[in-house]
């Protein structure tokens, strides 16, 4: 795994250059991304080209020895250029322009912005392409960011229109499938469709999930025109764009299929504040993160882009973002690092090189402090580097787990919730997080993704299961558990004929003949767990493997096949996986609190992110707060 | 008392309805609503009726047996219709339009949908006015649900200032009315005053009330166009309307004055999950709601339109709509049907036939499943329709208590809260409340209703006593108990002369010198009760029946009239109804919780809601959690 | 100290006013202030001019030997203005025009509104500029009130680009100055700059802060047109404006230089209401105000305008626009009063003289209530009368302790929060209180005042430090206590060159190496006391005065200057607010829960917020609840 930064050479005199491309050597780095914001400074007027600067500092890093991915600037446009067409920017849900400023002030439907996009992709790509610096390049930067993925201007409605066009032919189609004639929201033409904003009461989910997917599409094609110039003009080099934690706005599979790796930004200590868990978790993990953040991403982004992958941006030391935002414990940065490196990843790159004492990010850390002196992180990069060195290339191996992920589940669930707490994040987290607190590695993979090889297969819930999904379930001979709500709707967003969990009906022969939702603090007692926030009421000539204290079966297993119709809590889940690896014929490890392990093919890791030592009785070994103990693994 | 569905042919197969009709009238069920959304389908193009599928419908259902309610659609124009008139839709108090895409996408105030609407009332109308299935008429369908009562849309504005100006004829007039010299608020004309909202800081409350008042007339006379329409079209046919739960914007005596008979829709559960009920409440309750919930629109709505009145839609599972939405416990559904039937409902209807798959309401339980099997409720609606079948008709008699609800006092507190726990609907059920678990029926009734022939009579607040008022209370000799900020506010919302509590100063000699409001978790102690929310100062001659520790008098007696100048807590309440009823020789029957009891002529109903069994002491009945018990009275 | 009081001789019918004058003077009062929202009745039309009544309540009011406080009406321009040019109205953060119908309905930099404004200004100077009985000018009315000194219109960014030119001259200039290159936010012309509202995320923070000191110089010059006005037409009045409590949105100091003296508003129980205040303080002292509310202010105002300084509007009984609206204790005016007369204050004037009984304010108490009768109020301002007469004159002293306020400060902290809790007003607050129950007396100082002289010296926090401020604090040879953050931003909201603390290195030699901010619960333990919500990170060679059990320090001291580089809880500024009065030679009192003391030249005054009896060690006296008693001091 190589190690590298983000670096603006634009943000400083070029008289540092040179320097900071030696100290970035020197310190362990071999990589650096450059240029995703700069774009008034490549361009400070229409069509007037600044390139020399850009091309002293591609010189001046490559000098150095670094290898260098180079960013289109296509998150950043101009002044200028939005006063040339105004209506580019996005509008928000209620109407709002979201105006230049900051950044990310594009609509991915403006036309006129898609071609602006061009032909700075273009210029760039024609002028560095064959730069022999040039390692790979970044499409844009964190699409989605600051929740810009779904716009309501007039260029989204008429884009929407003909994607609707496209996809049913005819408006009558259209108002079939959509079930319009419920509240006589039946349309006439395409025209007549805008998108499912500012009506009176809730739109039809099925208007809204197709908002949905068109919203990602029109991310997925913005991205594939970068893709398309980029591969062409200067091919031989890696494509990739930097996606975001516990993010689901648009399909990251989608646009994984067109980039060559995939990779993300990884803030463990910002997602842990800003997210679902709990005020203990809030607490304890304050300056380390809650243990499987990095490793979920690392696992989900890893299934992607075809296995190819890597951490764009990591965090170095306490950020700017969060509501509080606190500076990780001494050796969280290695370990970061470590469980990258223990997942595959092909490099690791800090953000940023060095600490921008203004603007927006002035009290975002980097490798260096803004008086250039090093911080904190800057010995814990030099230890990874040592370790990744010693240890050489690690090789990948499939995992004993599959957990199927599925952005299109997240839409419906956040479309239709029907209780306030079910968030599909975090019931997929909680599945994953079960099987590491039990010592299994885990592959994160699409609902379209090859299920055969896993011993285990988790589907945390799959409301629209893809063509031939069942298909695919049927034909394994592992155990698998499904979870409630999966199969309960059809590609337009309505119940099955049939009810839920449709197909999956094959596999468990059983009905959901209605379900409820809990409210916090509410839970329905079974023999040692609880289920909480869902419950559905199963019709099913199957005995029930876990049942309510009531009676009410909550788990029904078929050969292989375990259907959970509720919100399990961690004690059900924990039996559950338990018994498939019993089944399977793999030993589970309980880790101790805060301890996590990853295999590769050769290397054990195992990772402390607890703020106190903690015995490791596998290998007898304590391991300290904030780090990682390595064991060679006998093959 | 008749049993009936919501059905909607337009979303079902046509060979579907004959068999749904049968099993209907198979359930016991007799009356049937529909129509009430099926606009785009009876009118596809402007001016293109499609009459067909809905004769066919009628004539149907008609040969089961069944009458048939008809609601006029124009709760859900078209598109087309929409796009004719853009600016039809309401404006938020934001400023933003609310569009089409959902349903109730019109403003009252638009005088060219009230065109629309119209035409489609006379063309229905016309076309099955004297149809012999059809029984009743349904205008629209819960007018102001989703917030639609007020609209700030030029629309509105200019039909406000016409309000304004039949109202006070001159702007001087309505300067010195709304006493606009304050803050220099004054006008020189009609057309320069705008709707109170997107002030800088609140509006005149004159001006807020005024604008409460306006949107709640236009509210009515939309109403009055369709009842003149239907009634003259289509004479002796009832119409109705069908109001909602917890829900104040407009003047439902008003518009109850219209109509034949008012109706409502019964939806607990999701009623005790959105409202004010504290989170015990919510816990224990959850599957059944609160005990009063259901009586209390009963007793309510039975006042607004001279006695009849019924239930339009029943809950008869999970609904869709609520934070949380769980399932009823077996036997609610039965429950609540004879809750209805003990209040004298002319029907009770229940929503829906079956569950729609598809688009908003996919969630919303019906009797039957969306693939056609009974849901649980179908079961439950035969017992009900058995039980009632066997008692035959209950007869109504006049409730010992009467309560005073008026639309006008909530918008008073809303508008000027003062205290911010100060919530109208939370006094008045608490009062109710109160009542009911004493043992007593209750006759919510609105302020300028007859008073005479009650035992007890209770205002729980009513800050602008309407003319004559007074006089009414003056002529009673029953026990009386009148609540704080009652007469504290003239009919232009400013404080009487003499300070409140106004003229209610001649049945009780007291002053309101100040008054303050407290917040959550704060309370003035009394011997064995509490002051919360709200406290006034009272200046009198009298001795206080019941004082707070410091001595501060709450409660004063001027012979059959006390004033209570604070929000009391349940002990004093029941401290007052006691003493109340010892005066005019009533029993109290302290019922345990969960338990309720009503009484028709001929019988008492104890209705359980707890979810445990429960001793009626005064019949010995253990009825079980969920059920109810009936007993014949002796007269 | 003068009393006096706000009236509204509009709001009266004119055969009124003599009685109440006569009832003013006979109360003890001998100011009244009048005239600030009338200008509707001084200009019902536009040029019509209506001085009659006016010259009559004016007369009225001065031959009862009250002097009067003139408002200009500017803070409620008619409909009739407003129609004249609508886009006078101030847009808000999210683009919604703020309309007429209350008040302060306009932009401070609409150039029409401001000729308006110095229209009605010169009408009244010349009208009653000479007349006797009026002694002073109030500008306008509580600039900023309702979140109005911020405004995104075009009026208002017109400005904004004129303001900028005047300081940056070139956009190059403004690009380097702001670091626009940071994200391509750079501009090509001032033409391009708009204000920072309705970006994607936030915007620059140098841009925000340059709108916020935009707005304030907006306040600033507005009132200094209206000043330039009085002081010329109207020469040897005393020019004042009304502040309000805890509002930070422009700086004050600004606006005090230009004034005669300082006034304002103060309403202790809404302000503990509304603000920061836990739980406990908001129950214990519901009807007190938290004991340091009306001193904190005093202190600050009496900073603003050269020493002389008033109170233009006391709270004399329960107010309405609190969440929660309680009534004060029985005393609690007079003891107000008196903190005021303990102050210095010339004047304290209560709001208002007759509780009025329609529109927005009627549920506002005076001294009268509406019916004409005394409220609680009025008993105690004769007493409050009878003892500064008695008292005589009072002679303010320097304050042994002087605390470092910036208004800059609030904007810095609130732009760049980086901890969710980081309030800049509770830091100071905090600061103060601490001060004040250990018994001292505190001067609040702009950050450019003189220092020398105290004998303690207080920074909370001052990120920028005003040029020369170093040198200042360098000069001092007292106990100095420098807070966190201070030092820690460039005047351009950078991180200085050598990171924070800047140039107070040179009084405490430490570098801050990075920050980081605590969720609320979380804190840091030291010896006996905690770090909470924000912990720097030092580097020094400096042994830590005091450290954490981790073994960071947070306090370091060299010489008589000490750096805190956290927010304190009380235990540990308690402990070095007495190390540096040690050091110093003051004694210390630590005062009793609720007790608080306040000494002149020539009285020290103890003052008794809580609803308990306390006993005043010092003295020996025990001071009833709501109560004062005062000591005459011996020279």
């Amino acid at each position: 795994m190589k190690l590298g930064c983000c670096y603006y050479p634009e943000h400083w005199p070029e008289d540092m250059w040179e320097d900071d491309a030696r100290r970035m050597a020197d310190m362990g780095l071999s990589l650096v991304r450059i240029g995703e914001f700069a774009w008034s400074r490549i361009e400070p007027e229409s069509g007037q080209m600044h390139w020399e600067w850009l091309d002293r500092a591609i010189d001046t890093l490559g000098n150095a020895g670094l290898k260098i991915i180079l960013g289109t600037p296509t998150a950043t446009p101009p002044k200028w250029l939005v006063d040339t067409m105004p209506d580019m920017v996005a509008i928000d849900e209620q109407g709002q322009p979201r105006g230049f400023g900051s950044r990310r002030h594009y609509c991915f439907s403006h036309n006129g912005y898609r071609a602006e996009a061009r032909r700075i992709t273009v210029a760039m790509a024609e002028r560095y392409g064959d730069h022999p610096a040039i390692a790979a390049w970044q499409t844009d930067n964190e699409y989605g960011c600051h929740d810009t993925v779904l716009s309501f201007s007039d260029a989204a409605a008429g884009r929407f229109r003909a994607w609707l066009e496209a996809r049913y032919g005819t408006p009558h189609a259209l108002n079939e499938t959509w079930r319009n004639v419920f509240w006589s929201m039946e349309y006439r033409s395409f025209a007549e469709v805008d998108p499912p904003n500012l009506t009176v009461t809730e739109a039809n989910p099925a208007h809204w999930l197709d908002y949905r997917r068109f919203a990602s599409d029109e991310v997925v094609s913005f991205n594939r025109e970068q893709v398309d110039i980029l591969s062409k003009i200067s091919p031989n080099r890696d494509i990739t764009h930097n996606f975001m934690g516990f993010f689901t706005e648009f399909d990251h599979h989608d646009v994984g299929r067109d980039i060559d790796l995939a990779t993300w930004d990884s803030y463990p200590l910002g997602f842990l504040e800003q997210f679902w868990f709990d005020g203990d978790d809030k607490r304890d993990y304050m300056r380390q993160g809650h243990p499987d953040i990095a490793a979920f991403h690392h696992d989900l982004y890893r299934g992607c882009s075809n296995g190819r992958w890597g951490v764009m941006e990591q965090q170095p030391g306490p950020v700017n973002w969060a509501r509080f935002n606190p500076a990780p414990l001494p050796g969280m940065v290695a370990l970061w690092t470590m469980e990258a490196f223990a997942h595959g990843a092909e490099f690791t790159s800090y953000f940023r090189w060095r600490q921008a004492p203004f603007a927006q990010e002035q009290m975002h850390a980097g490798l260096l402090r803004p008086d250039g002196e090093e911080a904190q992180a800057a010995d814990e990069v030099r230890e990874a580097a040592r370790v990744i060195e010693r240890l050489g290339p690690q090789q990948t191996v499939k995992a004993p787990a599959a957990l199927v992920f599925s952005y299109e589940a997240a839409w419906v669930c956040g479309i239709q919730p029907q209780g306030g707490s079910f968030r599909y994040l975090e019931l997929v987290y909680g599945w994953y997080s079960a099987l590491r607190r039990l010592g299994f590695d885990v592959d994160i993979v699409a609902a379209d993704a090859a299920l055969d090889g896993y011993e285990m297969v988790f589907v945390p819930t799959l409301p629209i299961a893809p063509d031939g999904f069942v298909k695919r379930l049927s034909a394994l001979d592992c155990p698998v558990l499904i979870g409630p709500r999966t199969g309960s709707k059809t590609h337009s967003f309505s119940i099955p004929d049939g009810l839920a969990p449709g197909g999956l009906r094959d596999l468990v022969p059983l009905t959901i003949a209605r379900v409820e939702s809990l409210r916090d603090g509410v839970a329905e007692e079974g023999d040692g767990f609880e289920v909480m926030r869902w419950l559905e009421h199963i019709e099913s000539e199957l005995v029930p493997e876990f049942a309510l204290k009531s009676g009410r079966g909550v788990v029904f297993r078929n050969e292989n096949y375990r259907y959970c119709g509720g919100w399990p809590d961690r004690p059900l889940l924990t039996a559950l996986i338990k018994r498939m690896s019993d089944e399977t014929g793999l030993a589970t490890t309980v880790l101790p609190k805060g301890l996590r392990i990853r295999r590769t093919a050769t290397h054990q890791f195992a990772f402390n992110y607890s703020s106190e030592p903690v015995l490791f009785e596998q290998t007898g070994q304590t391991i300290a707060p904030a780090s990682f103990a390595i064991t060679a693994l006998t093959t």
